[in-house]
């Protein structure tokens, strides 16, 4: 890695991690605070990579047959109040509209924490027959929780997501897309933010208000704390019941439908900066990167040196890669530090010298290794580098997630561990909620799922000593 | 056109054309209304329209520099009020938030009618060189005006829209953006969606509140109404002396940077409707139809319909087109009354007689032509219908433009032709409010735009009778 000032400007990520993260998102350049806590603003930078989650994201939702529509933003209280469950988890985090026009309003309007209720609202009115289900609905949005301590990505009073709604004429088909979207996430945290995760489903204590079952995915940290990345919820006919949703069937009976609702926000982008990052920088996977190769001319005063760089630029762009080519008047040694800030894959070099002998130096962001790569080989040489890193960066990530999981065999082991080493807890839990909170009073650990893949790690529970039918996943949680 | 219940229940567009564009928001499934008055619900077929509008225009955006940013939902009171003509005109339309997570909030949050202040406040924290300039930024939101009445698409309390906020180093560059985006906005209203433009110049009393100069285009409806699709807004360094945006120059001397911005809204597809539509329902311009065409096996039941049906969709869709076969159990006549009233540009039908034949029959919905296909030129001669149905759109709408412009020598004249035919009037102007005023007075018009393609009609203001140098338009506006 290039010494430059603006390196040396971050906080070193061993020492102090949280400063670290806060280093990275201002001088990537992908925030600025607003002047609302918890309101942030995503730059070009960030935005970027957020557009490269949501074109990813959105063409498998289509893959899968879901269709995008646009929601009002504000819920009146009566209509969020129609699902108890529902009301009292997200009442106390809602921000409220009560004047309009200069007029103080006779009902006031939660702008939308999540949107179940408006499309309940809206189902109760165009469903008719078995024929017109099932509804396969997403929107790309941002939504408001009033949150007391924020920070960018990782909680914001305001945040963008994408909040997918369905319905469903038996439970069977909405417990398969509550599935179904699970493994649409988990596809998208392995495949394209070369991110782990270990999918299971919440426990009561931690699902989602209204919701009968949770799914989520989790991941471990650069630090080994846990990131819930997506979640995927099935709600039975409860919802329906409560907002009067019916349909005639095939033998025109009046049945309820039954429902799910699946969201992954920009906090994912938290997760990329915590997985891959380092004391340079950030650290992009190639697939999700707004520039993928950075072309920086070396002694670009020198004869040909610039117009070569800009025709490299457009062949590689040509080939298919998102590239940008830096001709400012700053110093190489700036720009090289500049774009391993930002995380930039593959920075390609090119003096004078290189010309000479027809090749150009590829560096890895990643591992600091440089190539030289002859010119004509340029495109192939660039995808296959580019390719390596992406499966460098997930095998990096799962090593540090398979070396931090822990079996623990008492709640005061669980503390011991998490103190010394931190990582996962993995113990047999009796389904108990008390044995939950024992475990966060005793070890400061939430759970963050019973996993799908189950291991048998004894027949007790570890707080109560009951007999335990299930393995579960313990962890402190952003 | 194919008679059908579900055809006749729409309104007659020459008899009630506000009840007829209800009817087809309607039943063509494109909206449906929430509980909160002019918070509009865009159901799948709706929003996909605004998808393609999006896909096209964002491309655009890209292809002339631009970059897509997320800005905050929310804006402090005291940040609206920093630009004075700005606040006074949306103050009084704003809604405010002034409770979160069960507090009062210490200063109310409106949320954002606009984004002008948030920009500004952004571009004051990270502005520093001329390096850093031009900024050319976009966002994709929703915005809320708290209006007194609403319509589907065409007046929301909240709507869908894309604001580009851009700031340049002088003001010959930002002059020169501003006309660049109406020219964008020009190029997609009439060659994507078919509705011929015309390009010119709010009145200071028309004009964004805030503004220096208001570019604007103008589309005439098929009731001859106007509808202002797209405004473009030079802000010269007002707002940046407002809110202390300042860059140092290649001479280490401070600089005020000048300011545009842009929109364009989801009422464009308010637009869409109104220009091409028919009583038959919606007709959409094939670039943007989420459906071109629309695949009706007929007597489905008998052997090789159906599945020649399908093959013939997989062909079209492999040629590019965007295709759904209606393989439900309605009748032939329900599924053509159905894509007639979505406004689908061609149905593709296929009966066993068809297969016979080797052939197909494609009718088109703008003119309700049959024609038969042979099977191996299906995807050319396709292509070529969809083609000229995108001409024959914007030919047709052209025609009405021009047909219904009319000069006028005094505000009694204009009164008498907007009361007799509809359209547009144009005269000459002195440039005074006075006159501006009085026309609306007593012939019940605005004015649309001083066209950048000016007119000699004399040379006088014929409201006032002084010299005037300028031709206006007027009209009666949604």
């Amino acid at each position: 890695m290039s010494k430059d000032k603006k390196v040396q400007q971050i906080t070193d990520m061993e020492v102090d991690f949280a400063q670290w993260y806060t280093d990275v998102v201002t001088k990537a350049e992908l925030v600025d605070y607003s002047g609302v806590k918890g309101l942030f603003i995503l730059r070009p930078y960030g935005y970027a990579i957020w557009e490269n989650i949501q074109s990813a994201l959105d063409a498998m939702f289509k893959a899968t047959g879901h269709v995008n529509v646009s929601m009002p933003l504000l819920i009146p209280e009566s209509l969020l109040q129609k699902e108890k469950d529902h009301v009292e988890g997200f009442a106390p985090e809602c921000a409220w509209v009560t004047i309009g026009g200069s007029e103080q309003l006779p009902e006031k309007l939660c702008i939308r924490p999540t949107s179940e209720t408006l499309f309940c609202d809206h189902w109760s009115h165009v469903l008719h027959s078995w024929r017109d289900l099932p509804f396969l609905y997403n929107q790309w949005c941002s939504v408001l929780r009033w949150e007391k301590t924020t920070r960018p990505f990782l909680r914001g009073r305001e945040f963008l997501w994408q909040e997918g709604h369905t319905l469903h004429a038996t439970a069977e088909e909405a417990v398969e897309e509550t599935e179904r979207m699970l493994n649409v996430y988990a596809d998208l945290t392995e495949n394209w933010l070369a991110m782990p995760v270990i999918k299971g489903v919440k426990t009561d204590k931690e699902k989602f208000a209204g919701a009968v079952n949770t799914y989520t995915i989790e991941c471990m940290m650069h630090d080994r704390k846990a990131l819930q990345a997506g979640t995927s919820h099935y709600f039975g006919d409860g919802f329906a019941k409560a907002f009067d949703i019916s349909f005639n069937d095939k033998n025109n009976t009046l049945q309820y439908p039954h429902q799910t609702s699946w969201g992954l926000s920009t906090r994912i982008i938290g997760g990329i900066i915590m997985t891959h990052g380092d004391n340079s920088g950030l650290v992009l996977p190639p697939r999700i990167a707004p520039i993928q190769v950075v072309v920086i001319p070396v002694a670009a005063h020198r004869e040909g040196v610039t117009e070569t760089a800009l025709k490299l630029a457009e062949r590689l762009r040509q080939a298919g890669l998102r590239v940008k080519t830096d001709t400012g008047d700053q110093s190489p040694g700036w720009k090289f530090a500049e774009y391993e800030m930002k995380g930039v894959p593959l920075r390609l070099e090119l003096g004078p010298k290189d010309i000479e002998n027809n090749q150009c130096v590829l560096a890895r962001r990643d591992s600091g290794v440089k190539i030289n790569v002859p010119l004509d080989k340029l495109e192939g040489e660039a995808k296959l580098l580019l390719d390596d890193i992406q499966s460098a960066l997930y095998k990096k990530a799962k090593k540090n997630l398979d070396e931090n999981i822990y079996p623990a065999y008492s709640a005061e082991e669980a503390r011991d561990i998490i103190r010394e080493k931190g990582g996962f807890i993995k113990t047999m839990w009796c389904g108990g909620a008390d044995c939950e909170n024992k475990m966060k009073e005793i070890a400061g650990v939430s759970s963050r799922c019973i996993p799908f893949e189950q291991e048998k790690l004894g027949d007790i529970c570890p707080v109560c000593g009951k007999p335990a039918g299930k393995s579960i996943l313990w962890g402190i949680a952003y």
